[in-house]
């Protein structure tokens, strides 16, 4: 239990938690204000506050705020979720969550690293899912100044911009080039194949685009710029020419990485994909077992910050019945200083 | 086409959108930032703008914004969906939507009041749901004001409270007050039956509870107060007591009534409840017909902003994928100054 580093300190080993969420992001934090709203206790265990919103610079698709930094609107969701006093433990990451019957009612024995090793009569899957990267030059360089990994969030901030490239040959490249073709002067589809794994009508509508370039059996080799991306550099593979070429965004879309022998390993079902199968309420194949946001089968390839979050409040909200249906629902009252009745 | 009122001029007659949007809600205002942002042209057709955010008054639930007043979120969201130019109607009631075949490809006349008369490849519906009301003496006086009819929502606002009144019977009202009493010092629950129609584990938990006492066959005629409640006046049905209950707030869980008869004859499917079939896209039965929010059967007992506007950006997504699909996707580029590349 290191307090180094000006950490939080552990929770107490054994300690049980009416509700352990794993993950930060926003589909954490949001199942992190529902639980604590509903008086259950909540540990919080993050790797990293913020998931995904990390990789982004502005957001301006999230209801109700027009335009705000990915790092302002992390802050916001924690900032609200602290609001209502779960324990959030940030830099911990969880390696074992097993089923323990050493109690009358089924609970969870969850460990991780610095030690944690708690208790959770319910679990709150909200892992998120790594996009996979090129692992070109310049790409971690400029995430976030050009270098983007939605299209689909990101495509606004790039009205009447000359010219962007989309790298990949699924859905989610084509679905960002045509958004893009209606945004940007020009799109290039950068793809290392000739043949495409995107349906068929998003292949058809594409090369229907005057605006949009297919740049095939090629791979990025480095995203160059100053302040922002200002070109990409391509190698074709067939012919070995090298060219470089004037953008403004890099969206790269060539997939998740849902970490899926773990979920495996934990016994959670998993769709196709690798992503944990949840139904709408967001029960997973365990019971007690929840999951949230970007780690789930659910509206894959459609990953938003409000549909993570809309995702967290009602693994909250099944987690709250979950408890109650088994009459483990024992609202604690908050020692917080009475909010007033001024509404 | 009036003008008077200084409405926003009306649409031209028969004058064909991407999308019209059917409700000015959280799910159609979300659903609008979206459409529009896939440069999908797009009406939005509210008979009101907030739809039950206006019932309330204050939001602290909605992920990122701490606490905020139900009118300023409303606001927010009107801002949001306007700075990508969708076109909003206000104050106008879509009476008629009807398929329409004299065009080589499937769309639907949308008729309504001050002659509207417009053609939409695709429908969103986010009509919401109203909530039913006692109406008793003060219940609209009071509304926001003590008066809740969302008791999961507005619970924290009365931390530390002496006592408040629970209305109803189902499983909303245990919910509530199950919920209350983690909040407020007593709960009482107002039933005019004895029997309960809430799940069994909720009536036994509700009679665990030493702070929530039951006020059975009786029924609420009338909540006093001053500026807020302080009181609500209940009448024994059995013995015709009357007895008047120091209370800070009165949540009202008498259920809800969507346009169930509208649905049908417009020939959407509706679950038992009466509320629009979706799937986990927000697909109705009708091909190109998409639903949000709380007119949905999606997430039924759990109606938030949060999953509202969630399911607003989702339907937006499907309407776009419809349309692609079928080669009817035309982004129109947006005549808006260059938002610049700045990020």
């Amino acid at each position: 239990m290191s307090m180094r580093l000006g950490l939080a300190r552990m929770p107490k080993k054994g300690e049980e938690y009416d509700v352990v969420i794993v993950g930060g992001g926003p589909a954490g934090l949001s199942a992190a204000i529902y639980t604590s709203r509903f008086l259950l206790s909540t540990l919080v265990v993050a790797e990293q506050i913020g998931g995904q919103l990390n990789l982004t610079d502005y957001v301006d698709d999230y209801p109700g705020l027009k335009k705000i930094q990915a790092s302002a609107l992390i802050r916001s969701f924690k900032a609200h979720a602290a609001m209502f006093n779960p324990r959030i433990l940030e830099l911990v990451r969880v390696t074992k969550i097993e089923p323990d019957n050493s109690k009358p009612y089924p609970r969870y024995r969850v460990r991780g690293t610095r030690g944690l090793d708690v208790y959770a009569k319910t679990v709150i899957m909200a892992v998120g899912s790594k996009r996979r990267k090129l692992g070109v030059p310049g790409e971690r360089e400029f995430a976030g100044r050009g270098v983007s990994y939605c299209s689909v969030c990101d495509a606004p901030f790039f009205r009447g911009s000359k010219a962007v490239a989309v790298v990949g040959g699924g859905d989610a490249a084509f679905e960002g080039a045509l958004m893009l073709s209606g945004y940007a002067q020009k799109v290039y589809l950068i793809h290392r194949r000739n043949q495409f794994r995107a349906k068929p009508f998003f292949v058809e509508e594409a090369k229907k685009r005057d605006n949009i370039e297919f740049v095939l059996n090629s791979i990025v080799i480095e995203i160059k710029g100053d302040k922002k991306v200002r070109s990409v550099v391509v190698k074709n593979k067939v012919t070995g020419e090298v060219k470089e070429l004037e953008v403004d965004g890099v969206f790269i879309e060539i997939g998740f990485e849902p970490p899926k022998e773990w979920f495996q390993e934990i016994g959670l079902e998993t769709d196709e994909y690798g992503y944990i199968k949840v139904d709408e309420w967001m029960r997973t194949n365990l019971p007690g077992v929840f999951a949230a946001g970007d780690c789930t089968s659910m509206w894959r390839g459609f990953r938003q910050v409000v549909t993570a979050s809309a995702m967290g409040a009602v693994a909250a909200y099944s987690a709250y019945n979950y408890l109650a249906e088994r009459g483990l629902y024992e609202p604690k009252p908050l020692a917080l200083k009475k909010a007033g009745l001024s509404h």
